[in-house]
């Protein structure tokens, strides 16, 4: 058995540099066999003799850590932790890192790419057109909208910065931790999360998934929203309650959703039997030099382990407290 | 019969400030009764005692002005003029405007969306999610490509200026009319041609219509870009051979094009089958906001004309010096 098992795929198919690294170490690795998410029974087969996973968002729980009785490192190719136990490898001595600053930018692009789709409806007249209608929608710009950022954290801010060369006039924004010199240019104003429901055209969420999160956006709250305000998720499935959604947005209510992130993924179900959604596959961070860095960034803390030096980016504290108040 | 005659469409629907303008004058008018692109035959039928025809896209041919034998004023809602005959208008003693101005902003906007969902696959990937698959595309990010502009005028500008939020690591650009002062933040290449086509993985044409541009991108040419690359037209159809970039595209050697603009519009052809098309409906200018500026401008012109006041943006001589070179 392998001493490295990496569950996420792709994993060096862009750029060979982090199977290189574990070739330079003359580890014996094995990556994903089944090439799809891996369920708990899976991962708890596969982790056998494993001193490292090399994780991706697969659910590495109690039960997995119990199966691997020689972990010692858990290596989170990613940002998002709410699928690592921290608690459970924390009592077990096993180290968790992560690549905390590597997916912003493409999430970031990812998201004003959605924002753009959905205004201008591209995704409706392209499926349209390849079924042989022509109908001419008639969209918004960015720059005659009101945009709502829920989140200004690494990703939120990164999404704040590309939107500066498109003239928002009005840019609402809401974070536990409010910057108010975040982009002087922009002219962000600091609100409640009520006051963006009430009233952005736009809002896009870009926040962990918490005790808080969880099911955070609900009926309720959608149906706060303008009638046509379009919805846009690639943080975590789950922060927007999926059947609400579907349901408001089968009424009529919301003008569109782009969501890239799901409760259970692969996603099926209701939404994607809307023409109104536009739905991507949780590829945020799925950009050739993003993807790259992540992946390198989680060997070299495998590199760094295997020859017993310090680890770089070790999850933090308040991390772990999140999911003790869980 | 109607002295205004409109035959573009939509038409007053998002704002009703052109209608009001029409309502104003006393004047009677016709919207395109039909509710599509017109023809020649159906032109000459409507224009009948016609003075004035607020137009979009569709033929208006000699014969048409021959049949229309009050007409006075052509006014273009939009830029393009290569589907007015200016030559006959000025034998006829005919005025002819438009409103250069007010698309290049939402031209623009839908560029950078079309850039992005291309560059991201976000339109593939909605299509499998539709379908029930679940296939996650590694992509590119603006920030990791360079980007090729041809034309530098009113849109292409705007992209550009769109693109300042990215990071754009390398962007060629060429005109007719270089400017070297343009944007210096983005560090602009000023190159020819050829040079786009082999260097740029993204390539945007914001070109009018002309003897030169007719048929510009042709099979010698799509086979010139780099393997992958990304071909976008928002700018007039037929400046791409669309058999040759349908074609091209088939035998992989592209990655991917975005088409707002066809040769024949409605559009039906082979770039529908492809699932690499990411295919609008001639939709560059419709925002809410850019629409209902352009249909003010040209109702404005109308309503100058009644009056018997100047006009304010009579198509300028080059325009026609353009179509006597044809």
């Amino acid at each position: 058995m392998a001493q490295v098992l990496v569950t996420t795929i792709p994993f060096g198919t862009h750029n060979r540099k982090p199977l290189d690294l574990l070739d330079s170490l003359g580890v014996t690795y094995e990556i994903n066999p089944l090439g799809r998410r891996l369920t708990v029974a899976e991962l708890a087969e596969l982790v056998a003799d494993a001193e490292v996973i090399i994780a991706g968002t697969e659910p590495i729980t109690a039960e997995v850590m119990e199966a691997g009785r020689n972990l010692r490192l858990i290596a989170r190719v990613g940002v998002g932790l709410d699928n690592v136990d921290l608690i459970a490898a924390r009592e077990r001595g096993l180290r968790v890192t992560y690549t905390p600053e590597a997916p912003a930018a493409a999430v970031a692009e990812l998201t004003i790419g959605l924002f753009l789709s959905l205004l201008r409806g591209i995704h409706t007249a392209n499926l349209s057109l390849h079924e042989g209608r022509w109908d001419r929608i008639m969209g918004r710009r960015i720059s005659e909208v009101t945009i709502g950022i829920i989140g200004t954290g690494r990703i939120g801010s990164q999404v704040l910065r590309g939107l500066t060369g498109f003239g928002c006039p009005r840019i609402l924004v809401n974070d536990l931790n409010p910057r108010p010199d975040l982009l002087p240019e922009l002219e962000l104003e600091w609100v409640d999360k009520q006051t963006i429901y009430k009233q952005a055209d736009v809002i896009s969420l870009h926040l962990p998934m918490t005790r808080e999160t969880r099911n955070m956006v609900r009926r309720s709250h959608l149906l706060t929203m303008k009638k046509g305000a379009l919805l846009v998720n690639t943080a975590r499935g789950g922060i927007i309650n999926e059947a609400d959604l579907a349901e408001v947005l089968e009424s009529g209510h919301l003008g569109g959703a782009a969501i890239d992130v799901f409760a259970n993924e692969p996603y099926a179900g209701p939404l994607a039997d809307l023409d109104r959604t536009l739905l991507t596959c949780h590829m945020g961070s799925m950009s050739v030099d993003c993807r790259s860095r992540m992946e390198i960034e989680a060997t070299e803390e495998v590199f760094r382990h295997c020859r017993g030096e310090p680890l770089h980016n070790l999850v933090p504290g308040e991390e772990y407290e999140e999911q003790e108040r869980r």
